[in-house]
């Protein structure tokens, strides 16, 4: 049977970038569905009292070294955006919005902002930036920004956050295959194990 | 030039067992040498204010699954010690006090330690179940608990572990080449690329 993932991630989380290369693999190795699911991470975090290491803490300044060398490993370009981490709420009510009516595009949108975030060190918190990702896709930014005013979109990333809380995520990328979940861009080959029931 | 590993870790850090046998292979592989550097991590955590996930959050309950699949993973037969964690500080010092007459037997009493502990789900606190590691590898139990007791056994511990805090490290497993600091049983496929200078 097909397995289908349910891939938990925030458009702020270098993580998640870094673990796409290796998903998108996985996904066409082994005829995986992926479901991309975009959360508001920083609402669990509040939740659990939980805060990411600060970038001038011991611990922040390895994982900013890890987060690069993870991302050269991945084959990606890499650039920290300015500034980070940045408020990615507009960024993932954009993808819900366009899931509504097509989910390729929506992953299209989560690819471009993803790459110019983190592969360009663009800020995809600025609106200006998020319509000019928009427009190289071919779709209205304008229209997209508007959307993210609607209550049925905020109403959506609400509610996908709040079951990822309710799953057990606590960081990003998580995925899940069934209940079995595994989080870190550094757990997709105990991902993949899973899915070939080794 | 032969790459040297300075490899820090505690006695009741179950990812530090976890890197064991892939760590042995790259040191194999690369002709490295492997510098064995126990540490009281707990030292660690108490100065920087932090504690381990509880067994019973959200995310100790992850933590703990994906401990057992990552042995799994590394080949390794697994059992959770009763208590855990358990207070490594007697196997710590017994090593640094075989150390000083030979590294080899000090390395001998590490992986059994590591073995009795997360292979066989044994108390390493416990005196009784050290003098037995000990007696098994044909060392002398009780001298070796005795000397656990010297001032110069626990300033090497301490003065290794103070060591550990001013490079950086703030958890285990954690390998250094040179300057550069790789932390988790996870990262020895970035470690080995670094040796290889990849």
């Amino acid at each position: 049977m097909q397995a289908t993932i349910d891939f938990y991630f925030d458009f702020s989380s270098s993580y998640s970038y870094v673990a796409l290369p290796r998903l998108a693999r996985l996904a066409d190795d082994h005829s995986c569905q992926v479901d991309w699911k975009p959360i508001a991470l920083g609402v669990i975090f509040k939740a659990m009292n939980h805060a990411p290491p600060a970038a001038d803490s011991t611990k922040g300044r390895y994982v900013w070294r890890d987060v690069e060398r993870s991302a050269a490993l991945a084959g990606l370009s890499f650039k920290w955006p300015q500034p980070f981490p940045f408020n990615s709420m507009t960024a993932a009510r954009v993808f819900w919005y366009i899931a509504e009516g097509d989910m390729d595009r929506a992953i299209d949108w989560a690819r471009a902002v993803f790459h110019a975030s983190f592969g360009e060190g663009r800020d995809c918190s600025d609106p200006d930036v998020l319509t000019g990702v928009a427009t190289d896709l071919g779709l209205d930014g304008q229209e997209l920004l508007e959307a993210t005013r609607n209550d049925a979109v905020k109403e959506k990333l609400k509610h996908v956050t709040g079951e990822a809380m309710k799953r057990g995520v606590f960081g990003a990328p998580t995925f899940f295959v069934g209940d079995e979940m595994f989080w870190g861009s550094d757990r997709i080959e105990q991902l993949e194990r899973h899915i070939r029931n080794d």
